[in-house]
């Protein structure tokens, strides 16, 4: 395979340098790991990746998963990397010793992910949803649940499933109208209509663990209504093998651009008698122990597009460097040789973007990640909750920001191949058309813009953009000793006095009308995120610059010289948008707010 | 068919007031026409497109062409539109009418090229090559050859093909190889392979009339030795009935993300005795030829990326009109109805941003068109010649502007829908695939960035440019009378002072390191493309506030209204980004430059 997934040195540099995962080991969950045991599963990721999921990118493209007489068939292949990410464990990767996992750190599950989201995004999302599935089981299910539901997606005898969105609601989950009776025996009687749920069902587990949220009988209207149900495609036996087959079944499969090989279905719940359901946790708080794991999940969803991104970067810098294509325009021998793509200077433009794209979105994502762990093993409450703060402000920024300039990247690549990447020769319009998807799934980017500007900047008193503050302050006053990146210090330093004001401002705006104050949430998030964009990318560049102050080797010192170049680049030529929207924000520009639609 | 393929009240608006399209029938080549001929021929380009071609989008879509020994085969649907649209006399809409052509004028025949663009890309393509092939046979060649392949393809016997690139070379004409050597009876055999061709073979039509850039032996290197060849698939009898079998076969077809139902392939000629090909014009003026031809394909492909924009934003708008989705913030009460998704501001931004996008892109290609048309028919030499220079400096931004943010008004119908967007059961997805070529094909974008800077602002001793800026200049001063557009005048006012300076500068730069001063040459073609879509929407912005000023019908007043919105969306929204480009620009900021091949 000649280009590679990752890059094997970034990895290395963003868990070691960019984030101190070492660090990890001192804490008392982590105290029989290893650097060593982590590098090793990363090894055992990267092959599995290679030999299991990258085999069949384009077959799972080209042979979506069909409905025959309500059974899903799927390609062999995806059972084949689905046993192989099992039988390494890493479906159980986040539990405990004791209840047979493997007590992994998150930032390393999630680049575990990396990997094989990189190989093939249609087939990672099975043990994706699936270990996000067995993360809510975990934290919220019975004793009982865990014994009967946890251990079988752990071991990869079923995946799982998110059931959330609806035929008639959308990202408006209040709305929903799947209904939960209560049954004599202590069960659920559930009946409705799911929507868009991936990998609903498929023939590569025995068994599908379905989340579902629902409203009991009875229960207030609203999200505040709204409980969390286990709901088994089949009933489990008492040793785990699957038995009765509940009242679920596939209604349709929907037929996606990209994604393909993942499962898309609308599930219908109680055709007959109800699908028998189990409660998980108190009734009416479903939808907060959802939103306990939609952090993760939404992390998650934007590794994806990191990790697509970066396929399409790596693919595009290959061809650019093997294919002859014309000469500079200072060249007046016409018959001189063809020069190679990159040595064009638009050419090194569109893939320095991309790499300021996608390491930069692999990068955000990790460090999301390293919150999440914080949240969850740093040593004292008073961290945890710091970390869980910060993480609630910036996980918006964290899901849209690497969606969105994920599909900016994965263009360029395809601009770069011209012709043959517009062909299903080369795999960057597969990567194109799968990443349409992550600005979409997990909250819609406007959805997340709401959720940012309306939500949470003020939760918690305004702490987490508290937080958020003074880390990018002291990163701006380390950054100031290193010459190299003092200049984009002081840029970060202006925008970060930019958004100050724009946000007072749009406080104000939405004290006032809160409809019209909402009204530019989207571009709102975009100048936020081009700021933690150029907040990951001086991190960054603090530790090229450091590492170049003393003498390297050869290839150390072209990998810090390009992490400058791109920190470089993303400061220089995306940060400054800001002060444009920051214009219309301030001003409140109400152009399309006023828009009516008999104008249109 | 709920949607319509463009906005009828818009064609109107584009041809007879944003252009003074009646103005030409005091022409001496139009006398016989009327504005009642120019209506029946859109009414039936309409009903043709919405009748034969919209009916097999995505049949086309699914079935893409197939080579089965030697032979292309295609759904049957594409020869029921080929036929419908030759019947309808459009494929000679531009031919005199002593050849049996209609003497259409250009705005109109591309309006008539918008309404089946708009209904089915793929297999408009065919129309679209072969009216440019029979364009170049009518302006090159002999009387001969108009004789036997001209009214092939004007009543449909035939279509035509461009074939230029081949395998080695992309971009770079220079570098092409194939051969044509003389024969004893004055045609030559061709010898060499041709790449990416669009309608390549068919079976819609009994021959295909290829235009062939090939080298005679002995020419000089690079692109002054090409010549131009017709090379017909089938040799022409007398009668025009297809003879002998010509040697040139398909050597396979190239599997693309979109434009499916256009076959694209790899042609190899003279892999026997030589294809038989006849020389048109002069020998080694071939690429002269070609590109007195590119002005109007270029146009033409940019109005098949408007079409496509158009049909995106028109499939949103009636989507985001019927579903209901959610609440306003304002709206504590969670039971009151969902509203439409049009309510929800972030949508209408969407909205007015893909109207400004659409119409514009519609509007710029027109407008081009007009300057075309002038180039051969206005009143005086003068006249003609400020056309054609005028046109050819702007022909890089017509081409490119509406193709780059063709692709992102897709992007946006798609986010509208969201997973319905995503899915195949909605054409936004396909719209969005189809789409994607436009920035690659008749020259990728940063081909034309090199064009318009390196080239075109100074061609002519930079005459087409002057007269840009006096026609600019000349709106502005026109919009300052007009309360509503006031300000919109003044920003477009400051932009080109901006522009100017920037131009200066780089102007400046290239003089001293050619290189590195076209380095950042795609950023200025999108600078410049901005402000060429600025003044397209402040020259409908006079026409709308004008109209205004008078009482008017009230789905007039909408109509206006939205217009004006538009162009207040572009001018506030869009326009601004020019600002941090000119900076970028201006300072010769070389950090993509500087990017080194292993720092990646």
């Amino acid at each position: 395979m000649s280009v590679p997934l990752l890059n094997d040195r970034d990895v290395e540099f963003l868990l070691y340098e960019f984030l101190d995962t070492e660090k990890l080991l001192e804490r008392p969950r982590y105290s029989e790991h290893s650097r060593e045991i982590f590098d090793a599963s990363l090894r055992t990721a990267k092959t599995i990746a290679e030999k299991y999921f990258a085999n069949h990118l384009v077959e799972g493209d080209e042979n979506e998963p069909t409905l025959e007489n309500g059974i899903v068939k799927m390609i062999p292949e995806t059972k084949v990397a689905w046993d192989a990410f099992a039988n390494a464990g890493f479906l159980a990767a986040h539990q405990d010793y004791e209840e047979g996992g493997m007590q992994m750190p998150e930032v390393i599950f999630r680049m575990v992910m990396a990997y094989v989201n990189a190989a093939n995004i249609g087939t990672a999302a099975y043990p994706f949803v699936a270990t996000g599935s067995a993360n809510l089981i975990r934290a919220f299910g019975s004793v009982e649940q865990k014994a009967k539901f946890l251990t079988l997606i752990m071991d990869g005898r079923s995946n799982g499933t998110m059931c959330l969105t609806e035929p008639g609601q959308g990202s408006a989950l209040g709305d929903i109208t799947t209904m939960a009776a209560p049954a004599d025996d202590g069960t659920y009687r559930v009946f409705g209509q799911k929507m868009f749920i991936s990998c609903a069902d498929h023939d590569i587990a025995g068994n599908v663990i379905h989340m579902v949220l629902a409203k009991i009988k009875g229960a207030p209207p609203g999200v505040k209504g709204i409980s969390l149900f286990i709901v088994p495609k089949f009933l489990v036996n008492d040793d785990g093998s699957p038995g009765e087959r509940n009242d679920v079944v596939v209604a349709g499969l929907n037929h996606k651009m990209g994604y393909r090989n993942t499962t898309n279905a609308a599930l219908n719940f109680g055709e007959k008698d109800g699908a028998i359901g189990y409660l998980v946790g108190e009734a009416n708080k479903g939808l907060g122990y959802m939103f306990q794991m939609m952090n993760e999940a939404r992390i998650g969803v934007a590794l994806g597009a990191a990790a697509i991104a970066y396929q399409g970067f790596n693919h595009s810098l290959d061809y650019a460097r093997q294919r002859p294509q014309g000469r500079l325009a200072s060249c007046k021998d016409q018959l001189s040789p063809q020069v190679m793509l990159v040595e064009h200077a638009d050419v090194r433009r569109l893939l320095l973007a991309q790499k300021a794209y996608s390491e930069g979105s692999l990068a955000m994502c990790l460090f999301g990640s390293s919150l999440f762990e914080n949240q969850n093993s740093a040593p004292t409450q008073e961290l945890r909750t710091r970390n869980t703060q910060l993480l609630d402000l910036l996980t918006p920024v964290i899901k849209s920001w690497p969606s969105k300039y994920g599909c900016i990247s994965n263009d360029m690549a395809i601009q770069i191949l011209g012709g043959a990447g517009y062909t299903r020769e080369y795999p960057v319009e597969q990567l194109y058309r799968d990443q349409r998807l992550n600005p979409i799934h997990e909250g819609a980017e406007a959805i997340h813009g709401l959720d940012l500007l309306g939500r949470k900047l003020s939760l918690y008193g305004g702490a987490g953009y508290q937080f958020f503050k003074e880390d990018v302050a002291q990163d701006i006053a380390k950054a100031k000793d290193f010459e190299p990146i003092k200049n984009l210090a002081g840029k970060l330093e202006n925008a970060m006095d930019v958004l100050e004001k724009t946000t007072q401002s749009l406080q104000q705006q939405m004290g006032v009308d809160i409809d019209r104050g909402l009204a530019n949430a989207t571009v709102y998030l975009d100048m936020f995120g081009r700021i933690v964009g150029a907040w990951i990318w001086l991190k960054q560049g603090i530790i090229a610059a450091e590492a170049l102050s003393s003498s390297l080797h050869e290839s150390d010192e072209h990998f810090y010289r390009g992490k400058l170049q791109a920190a470089n680049y993303y400061i220089e030529w995306e940060l400054p948008a800001i002060e444009q929207y920051a214009e219309l924000l301030q001003a409140g520009n109400s152009v399309p707010f006023e828009m009516q639609d008999e104008w249109f």
